[in-house]
């Protein structure tokens, strides 16, 4: 169902309506950029029947291109369907994006970059590039950020969320991404430890079987792209809802996530989540959390949280990040 | 904290305390009965200092010796402490207890209902019979039930629920330990399987390491002491959160209640569930559930469920069941 974006043929069914509608109109509307479909009236009203003929249209098609911040929880399909490498594929451009994969969350960069560079070519992306970076003095290289500063789309990969960071953070490289992604300039994506930095808090490492407690969640910095949340990927697979539990027991002005693997949480522009993929994004809101002993106890003793509000949600579910709550479904 | 019950030091001293008063006072304090002491004027006012000094007394002192239900997750400290089990034996009438042992969950009814018996035996109860229950029919005889009518305290054992239901399920002794479980008239614990069995609906099996799905839990029907809750054992030391969400969100009047081991979650008379032990017990309230997909979705589909409740509940912590809230820390 998300998999809008990657459908061509569905935007070349839209582009040729409107071509059959200018013919019939007069009116020019070949030149609309479809990522103007969102807004109110991305049309001019020329017929009324026009305008409601385009907009029946799109509520039966895809209708989004525009660029996103996509939280990957690991292990996507790389093979089969690959819907989630080809929704960010078509949100860089589809066949006219430039794309920036950064391996530097790996220990075998070259390796990594390579696949993904293989597969983003057979998508057909015009442009290409692996910044395979390993100290943090490339990130001030002006050609480097200058490749940053105008690709449509640039990939995390897997690796360790503390090696990305480490040679990511605070470099002039970074904010210029950071802050293209944040306008909407470029689509960017992180897979498990490309996801895990995504907030201002960071989980670094851990572990589950226990009783949700301190000593299960390392935090630290991450990049700070979507500061408000506490990303942790591979989640349900790896059985990490104690320790996002734990990680957010100490910061109750943020919002835990938790994304399963294959599975990816795109944070729209417009303030709402939307969920893709094979699993599920777990949402973890400690706003109206009434009590916790998270900084009275040892790092070992267990934690007493009260009043999580917690939210599973499958492919095709959006949430309101700003009023917390899920957007139901109409149907 | 709460191992009070077995505090009987701190009981003998309230009764030389009543002596005191009662040789000060010229009235007979000492036939009191300790299950009147959280009535809200258990003593009569003779003096009024003696009344406050009884309730200065009770509001530093072990407090509740009332029966209640104890649902353990496994695994209780039977060695050291024994906190849990010893409460379990004041709960039960300390050196007056009459307890019946219910090992019929296991595939080693006699070893391990030894075991138990050996540890109740070292405590000092006065009576202790180890009920080797191995067909329904055993159920029936006058015998069982009256003993099972005159105890003071019933222990489940671990083992496999679905056996021990089996043999229990809609027989008169169980009708008979139920009414008075419910009736307050009997300390009734169940550990792991023991616990498993309380509800009105049972977690049977099921799985982890996946996103919530139907097929990761196996329902069936309990012995519904409790009918209103559904609940996990082993709880965090066995990552049973995914499925005990995947169980609640087709019984949205029901509670979860996951609970670690060496640990206890007390059901009082009164309407509290209060916390004892090693870990934690989690509520999965889902009250105020806005969607869920459960009823369209194929056994391994993933579970779509938004707007659930969670508390994390260290020992020492209450849970007010009718409210369905925290009772928060009051210093």
């Amino acid at each position: 169902m998300l998999n809008f974006v990657s459908n061509l043929s569905s935007s070349s069914q839209l582009d040729l309506l409107k071509l059959k509608l200018t013919k019939l109109s007069g009116a020019d509307l070949t030149s609309l950029s479809p990522n103007g479909l969102n807004s109110p009236n991305p049309y001019p009203i020329v017929f009324p029947m026009l305008h409601l003929a385009l907009q029946s249209l799109e509520s039966t098609m895809p209708q989004r291109t525009q660029t996103a911040i996509m939280v990957i929880g690991g292990a996507e399909d790389k093979v089969h369907g690959c819907e989630i490498l080809h929704s960010f594929f078509g949100r860089s451009g589809g066949e006219d994006a430039r794309i920036a994969i950064l391996p530097c969350a790996s220990r075998e960069p070259t390796l990594i970059g390579e696949r993904y560079r293989s597969i983003f070519q057979t998508m057909g992306a015009k442009a290409i590039e692996v910044l395979n970076i390993c100290d943090r003095d490339q990130c001030s290289d002006p050609i480097l950020q200058e490749y940053v500063s105008n690709c449509t789309g640039v990939f995390m990969t897997g690796g360790d969320q503390i090696r990305l960071c480490g040679i990511l953070a605070d470099t002039p490289m970074m904010t210029i991404l950071r802050s293209r992604a944040q306008a909407g300039e470029v689509t960017l994506a992180g897979t498990s430890a490309g996801a895990a930095v995504m907030g201002h808090h960071m989980i670094a490492g851990g572990g589950s079987g226990e009783t949700p407690n301190h000593s299960m969640v390392d935090m630290t910095l991450g990049l700070g792209i979507i500061p408000e949340v506490i990303v942790d990927q591979h989640f349900h697979n790896r059985n990490r809802m104690a320790r996002l539990m734990s990680a957010i027991a100490g910061h109750r002005d943020r919002l835990g996530v938790g994304i399963d693997e294959d599975t990816c949480a795109v944070f729209e522009g417009d303030g709402r989540l939307q969920v893709m993929g094979k699993g599920a994004v777990t949402i973890v809101d400690p706003g109206e959390m009434t009590y916790t002993n998270q900084a009275e106890v040892n790092r070992t003793d267990p934690l007493c949280i009260s009043n999580l509000r917690v939210h599973i949600l499958n492919a095709g579910r959006c949430f309101d990040l700003d009023k917390r709550k899920m957007i139901l479904p109409t149907h």
